[in-house]
């Protein structure tokens, strides 16, 4: 009898390849097979070993991906060759990664899954232009949420307002929904003089940021071009880093340090 | 005259040495001088070189540790030697690490600081637990705050209310105050029934948890002689999980898998 297979969800990251955990490096080396969102680093993938079977389950924008039932079935079918099956996640398996329902899959097969965290974009981001989500005696709450619900075309507007009572907002996936979130933070009471900040590809390259307010940011964010993957920040928190960078918070341009 | 120094912020992860990111190693591996937090893990500070500094700045419960202004000091003398400087802070920099005091004494003394980011124990205690912070259509937003505020003694009661209206709420430095966390979330409006765990040495060989309701928990952590470090988490993103993992919501101690 073949040996039974494991599966591992693994957090790749916030984007850059050398900001997945060295737990999760290790275990990319040892799959057999890997199953990746869309926007893994190709410098990832290339840590996998010669002869491991790479599948890209992710979805692109107005394309079907595979359906999360579809990943589920793959995980365990893969499994049960015997195979040691690496699930790799952007950020986080944990925020927003769907990793409830894949745990659900194995469990329910009898397959063992770990979860290994990764670093969220959601906390990543603002590193990357130098932005602390909590800074002492002045933001002592963050809460995290995406801009869409879980069906894809909503604004997520209740989560939203939960998210809006904490000092420090962060807004996944809110590339095509500034305008929308902004709106749903005022209704919520955020005034619309609060700095807020738009991270494009965040610790990669091609990174770009805006910061502004949320009476401004959406317009800033267009001007600017940016575009998905994207995270939003709302919150006095950025004003320590922005008067420290010189920031005018009228929508300015910022180019972030190299890394 | 002597080549400027720089100073990285660097996220050391939960607290397994496997749980550094492949980034934040490498700087630790190039480090002249390394200040770290208490609870860093020894097989991470052995991984710096033979003849680096390396200083523990660290806050013992009880002692005192060094203050925050002559961390930010030491951090400046250091990098004016022309040192490259690595800060080691348990977690993320970003979330409760003090990174922006730390940013702006180096921006003001001219020395280059970036951070990078780590994994959140905040994310990664639940995930070592099996509980996703997000789960679709039952948990949409999540919020971080801490139990004491900034002056250490204090119930941190606006943060926590605050973070009491996402769906999934993380409190971390819990440890001496989960009877006084559980009354702000009744206070808030959580129903006394919520799901809600405490994690104790998340990712560590002594690792140790309970499960149990928002009017339970301060008891069950009791019984169990739970002790810090310890991330509290509450929400109905705990049941997808739990009821995988066969716990009856009684504050039962959870046997978590090995590493």
């Amino acid at each position: 009898m073949k040996a039974q297979g494991e599966v591992y969800l693994v957090g790749a990251g916030p984007g850059a390849a050398d900001l997945i955990t060295l737990r999760g490096l290790r275990l990319l080396q040892r799959a057999d097979v890997v199953l990746h969102d869309r926007l893994i680093s190709s410098d990832l993938l290339s840590e996998v070993r010669t002869g491991a079977e790479i599948i890209d389950v992710g979805k692109t924008p107005g394309r079907a991906g595979a359906a999360q039932e579809q990943v589920n079935a793959l995980l365990v079918a893969k499994a049960k060759t015997g195979a040691v099956v690496v699930r790799l996640k952007g950020g986080d398996p944990g925020v927003f990664g769907r990793a409830a329902e894949e745990m659900a899959a194995c469990r329910a097969a009898g397959i063992p899954c770990r979860v290994v965290p990764g670093v969220s974009s959601a906390l990543a981001a603002p590193a990357a232009l130098g932005i602390s989500l909590t800074v002492r005696g002045m933001a002592q709450s963050v809460a995290i949420c995406t801009a869409r619900s879980a069906a894809g075309s909503v604004l997520n507007e209740a989560a939203i307002r939960a998210a809006a009572a904490a000092d420090t907002v962060v807004v996944l996936m809110g590339g095509a929904a500034v305008s929308e979130v902004m709106a749903a933070l005022r209704g919520a009471g955020r005034s619309g003089d609060t700095p807020a900040a738009c991270i494009a590809s965040a610790t990669l390259p091609q990174e770009r940021t805006v910061v502004a307010t949320v009476d401004s940011l959406a317009q800033a964010a267009a001007d600017a071009a940016l575009a998905a993957p994207m995270v939003i920040v709302v919150g006095k928190a950025i004003d320590a880093a922005a008067q420290d960078l010189g920031m005018d918070m009228s929508g300015n341009r910022v180019e972030t340090l190299p890394p």
